[in-house]
């Protein structure tokens, strides 16, 4: 373990353990899901969503899914009460011999992750970030689409296609050339009173964030729609924002050599986010 | 550990243990290679293209590949001189904290499993397969495609399309409804001479049998080609091939409602990669 990792603690199953089975089919297929989420002061924040999104993941792959009270147990013993923290929750279908084959019977594994919440720049709060345009493209597989699994590869290459600290993500479209999200975090883009979120039925993954932003745009006099969007009709949006349940909402002011002024949507989403 | 998997045995870089750190990256996003080999009386089979290939597919994510002579001697100390048994090695990028991201010295882990030899009905070989055809299409990724990676859902899901026992492995096309591969094999075709494989510059897994059928396929008499090969056209080849590192080759006699009468090509196959 290196010095990133070692205050990282985890309960497998609920216990503090060494590790995981090595026949567990999370390592050999990624075969399981995942969520992050904050917990303050002990509180594990839009909790009735992250669990609904997981129970829905869940059945998605026809995993099953822990009870909630399993998962809050373990959030309580892991987290300290006084301390604000990142929750990483990790459900696998559990271990099976060698195939891609599994028995009936099979019990799913869950894992609980606590690590520190990440000091991300204030900047990027108020004068908004700076998007990569990802070269890779996103294959099209709607029988995982939307559902947060845990085969991420194509997150970790488009991840490895810039070092500059002053990126905040990368913008990742499809094979078909139409924009879906970043590596971290969903896409809004705001045309006028309109806040449009690509659709995620082809690939990409449906944020509990995204999910929040889309339930509660009336309450910002805005109107929440899932459509295509190209990257062509993205460059003429009035505002980009991205967004997840660590970082909350940030505006992109620059993408594809392209400026945003610096507006106040984002603010007004991490409020309701984040708070 | 349920019933199916109690005789199975492994090491974590190179020492018996209980499990993997829950961080690893192969559990958190795949993020890692693997190859299934056999091992007879001690010997790992065709060892010099099974370690190219890992050692091709490690660079292909820039994982750092472990040295051959470590892994040999991981499975020196895991496999009886005597007894045939199977081998999975598995190398993961390593550990990390949360993130996409990892940091430059990472170090990859290792997992070596030994599992027993699947007892297949010997009918495979003496009267030939059925396949069924998946509805699951795979998604193209041509940064990922060929590479035997960790993200393994797409099969996992296919792999759920039939119970029937009778029936030995799933063809997959891909999205644009070409021929790519079965769930856990390759796939060639037969036109007279030409023994055709599909082009995997999209999607799928090149593996070591296939490698080494292309490679012999002269001494055989053929021609092998690696080709696009549409559905319509599969079905009217003289003969279909499934192969894998452990089943070796078998004749496909079924398919989509239609029957091959079973020919010789399988067992001449065989007996260059299984013996």
């Amino acid at each position: 373990m290196n010095q990133e990792t070692k205050n990282v603690q985890y309960l497998i199953n609920g216990k503090a353990s060494l590790g995981l089975s090595a026949l567990d089919r999370g390592l050999s297929y990624g075969d399981g899901v995942f969520r992050t989420l904050l917990v303050k002061a002990g509180v594990p924040q839009h909790w009735y969503l992250q669990y609904q999104k997981l129970a829905e993941d869940c059945q998605a792959l026809n995993i099953s899914c822990p009870n909630e009270d399993v998962l809050l147990k373990d959030i309580q013993t892991l987290f300290d009460g006084k301390l604000d923290a990142v929750a990483k929750i990790i459900v696998t279908r559990g271990e099976s011999a060698r195939g891609y084959g599994y028995p009936a019977d099979i019990r799913a594994n869950r894992v609980v992750i606590k690590s520190q919440t990440p000091a991300y720049p204030g900047i990027n709060q108020t004068h908004g970030v700076n998007l990569h345009l990802c070269q890779l493209r996103l294959g099209l597989q709607p029988k995982l689409a939307g559902v947060k699994h845990l085969n991420r590869l194509e997150n970790v290459l488009a991840r490895t296609e810039w070092n500059d600290v002053n990126i905040a993500d990368g913008l990742l479209l499809d094979t078909n050339g139409n924009v879906i999200e970043c590596t971290m975090s969903n896409v809004f883009a705001r045309f006028g009173k309109d806040l449009i979120t690509p659709s995620l039925e082809q690939c990409g993954v449906a944020g509990t964030a995204r999910a929040l932003i889309i339930k509660s745009a009336a309450k910002l006099n805005l109107v929440a729609k899932i459509e295509t969007i190209s990257l062509d009709k993205l460059m003429q949006a009035d505002e980009i924002i991205i967004c997840n349940s660590l970082l909350g909402a940030w505006q992109a002011v620059s993408l594809n050599g392209q400026q945003w002024a610096k507006k106040n949507l984002d603010s007004q989403l991490r409020e309701m986010l984040l708070n």
